[in-house]
């Protein structure tokens, strides 16, 4: 199966989608955009949940749920982020089907039942969450509210990618309340660190944490910060936001709260989140062209063991009893392991199989390694092979996927590095973005114009303005105007 | 806050309504039907996911997720399943909105946005899964399939109450593809049990395992098996059902698969599942006039540690580091434990508070506790207190959770026992029914007319047809007619 990929110099874009496809992780749907998340997907996509999970409760949030619906009268309460988003909300407009009298057995849409008021489905929840905290705030001993949610939201796109960009996807999205405007900084900064961390950590992907620009910024939100990822066609790819929302809900909801001396003050709000796109996000960051590649930490198998039968039902016997002597060590150290002894595939077929699925280890037990008291050992991400001692495997096994894990960023960071430039001309900007792709720090002048003008003729956008960024004089790539810092600009997702 | 509550004995429904709420488990929300469910009551759906899922995957189960929305070509596919949904089918007909014209800072759906093709909010997703395994199913060796989802689904019900029957709500659906009937047929009792062990071993909520009437089925299915509990009222509840779908849903999206000789057949299928409704079953099955009582197994928090500080800052250091002994000690047995030395409620607000929340065991700490090296132990479902030796007190405190966990059970198992009647004659049944409520075994001729006549005259329904029911011979209660086993009635939820 392997050898069917498109490789990635071929056409980057159907590498992507046929590594999604066939590599297991989702199917198109018959629904325009919506994507079935399929078990090995999904199972990559539980493994991030709970490790953010952790992380959103390790720092003090709790989970609730929300209506999937928003009434267009609360979701136009916020104009900025309404406008935002009207022109991609689904809309429900009827709650009923009815047989359709002209064709027996069709259903049509029953025209006596109409909404009175249409209902939104939810492209993201600050609006359903804001007028449910009004009736929850009231006094400062009610703040800070931390509170997460892990949902579907349904943001209608006109072009959609597996994973990357659909119609629907799951998310999960933070929404706290806060007393003071510097409590709601801390927590937009936490969760971009947290998001930050996750993303270096256990997706095995550096990113840059920054600020977004105007035109970049969370519809509703005073401030964006983002973490930024690059992908391997040099593309950026903005993997998780935090937003400091100021007052702007608590304004629209009319949510105050009485402080200490008992003066009603507007409660100041954040929201973060990061979705399913990130499964796109690490595909693209480190699979190859024989198939995906995952991190130990996320992936849903970590080992696989392929025994190398031949005819002997004695050393069969043999290599089925070491297997699980050897399953059995890898377990209790809580390592994912699978042992295929399918007989109705070849050794040949499963190595392609798991290769494509990017499992980070894999075994071969034949009789002749028995003999020698060895195992093969495959990494996934170098793809090297080494005979190992059975004396210690389980524990040089687990020390690999440590290895792999760091390997894995390092070489992401590398890539990165080699592909990020400075450019302080526009002739070099635009070679650089068009010859060596990547992330370019360039001197801007802060306006939007000259940001819509740079997109418009180069369709590179600018991805952030990094955290604790230099400060340096200099000249707008563009209209050569005073600058104070350089950005990073990139062509992204 | 506890003496707000309405008494059981005064009025059941409020005194539910009053738990939901001031308890802190939901919220009614601005979307007609739906709720909010609060930080406690996600925590206790979490607990209650978590255990099912891994008795999911125990059972060889794996997720996955599949869209929201069903094209609705593909919703009337299946006639019977269709027809039993339309009239509750919340329907995405749009998928833009625009600026008002005449109103400006007003959203309208815009209508140069209609659909080609409106989408159905699936009430369940047994047409879209089941149009995907279409592509994933072409021989013997695809099977069995067994994928579960976690979802939220939406049945826009005229007459809703928090949990029990909610517009949208949380849910999980397994759906399996077997090669024969007897599997398929295993699979479905092989859930019910999951289900019902579930129930009993986890919830403390004893249940009947049975088969449902005709009448009573899922639209599409052949058998729907289910679990059925009851309640303080007197009132069943249907608490999880599974459904043996037979070739139905095969045959309506032309499922086939080639078997060992290759020849094509049609795929055998069920799909079965529980939903937030349980949260409401538990309350109902367990709470009293003073608030919730929660199963230790499934409460978000299981002990409170309250401190008596008097005004002596040394006594309240020696209780502070008691505790934390304690806390450590609870922690290390994975017992969830908080410390609420919040200041500003006093202790007795404290108590109620707890109380009305259900936490199963509740300690008080005080320096004359601690003088008597003892401490004060209340356990929530006897409400009975008793002083505990510090030594030991951790062993004894784990212990204490185990006998409220069966000590409910029992309670709920005496109480169905007590509830639960036979009745030979019409009379005798009416009587019943209204004076003593409960489940009533009797004698049915087998025909939906004279179900549908029994539910007319006395709102009463047939649970279900227990498992492995004694046959015996008798006359029906209504019409008289021969009848070989007696039938589950109640009037429910």
């Amino acid at each position: 199966m392997g050898n069917t990929l498109t490789s990635r110099s071929q056409d980057y874009s159907q590498w992507y989608n046929d590594l999604i496809l066939k590599g297991g992780l989702a199917d198109y749907s018959a629904v325009r955009g919506c994507m079935v998340i399929k078990p090995y997907g999904y199972g990559l996509w539980e493994n991030m949940r709970d490790v953010l999970d952790k992380m959103f409760k390790d720092t003090g949030h709790q989970n609730a749920y929300f209506p999937l619906f928003v009434p267009k009268s609360l979701f136009e309460a916020e104009e900025k982020n309404a406008e935002g988003f009207a022109k991609e909300c689904a809309v429900v407009t009827h709650y009923r089907l009815k047989t359709d009298p002209d064709n027996p057995g069709k259903l049509i849409v029953d025209p006596a039942a109409k909404l009175e008021e249409e209902l939104v489905v939810r492209p993201t929840s600050e609006a359903i969450i804001w007028n449910t905290y009004k009736n929850w705030i009231q006094s400062y001993r009610d703040l800070p509210l931390l509170i997460n949610q892990w949902a579907n939201v349904v943001r209608w796109e006109m072009r959609t990618r597996l994973f990357l960009r659909t119609a629907e996807f799951l998310w999960q999205e933070g929404h706290t309340a806060h007393a003071t405007k510097a409590e709601a900084l801390e927590e937009t900064t936490r969760m971009l660190d947290v998001y930050a961390n996750f993303a270096e950590e256990y997706m095995a992907m550096p990113v840059i944490r920054g600020v977004k620009s105007v035109n970049e910024r969370f519809a509703g939100a005073e401030d964006t910060y983002c973490i930024e990822a690059l992908m391997q066609d040099g593309k950026a790819l903005q993997a998780g936001t935090s937003h400091f929302l100021g007052q702007n809900f608590a304004k629209a909801f009319d949510v105050k709260f009485a402080d200490k001396d008992n003066k009603l003050e507007y409660v100041w709000a954040t929201s973060w989140g990061v979705s399913t796109r990130l499964i796109g996000a690490l595909v693209m960051a480190h699979s190859d062209d024989e198939g995906l590649v995952m991190p130990p930490k996320l992936a849903p198998l970590q080992v696989v063991i392929v025994p190398i039968y031949n005819k002997d039902a004695e050393a069969r016997q043999r290599i089925d009893d070491k297997a699980a002597e050897i399953i059995n060590g890898l377990k209790s150290k809580d390592i994912r392991v699978k042992y295929d002894n399918d007989d109705t595939n070849r050794p040949g077929w499963k190595f392609a199989e798991y290769e494509l699925r990017g499992i980070p280890v894999r075994i071969a037990l034949g009789p002749r390694d028995l003999d020698n008291n060895q195992a093969e050992v495959a990494r996934r991400d170098t793809k090297e092979k080494q005979a190992m001692s059975l004396d210690g495997l389980v524990d040089n096994v687990a020390q690999l996927l440590v290895d792999i894990q760091q390997n894995m960023f390092d070489r992401a960071l590398k890539f990165r590095e080699d592909k990020t430039s400075k450019a302080d001309t526009w002739d070099e900007f635009v070679r650089l973005l068009d010859e060596k792709t990547g992330f370019i720090y360039a001197h801007w002048d802060g306006t939007p114009e000259t940001e819509d003008k740079i997109k418009e003729l180069t369709k590179a956008t600018i991805r952030c303005i990094p955290l604790n960024n230099v400060q340096e004089e200099g000249k707008c790539i563009l209209t050569g105007n005073p600058s104070t810092q350089r950005v990073v600009f990139a062509r992204a997702y």
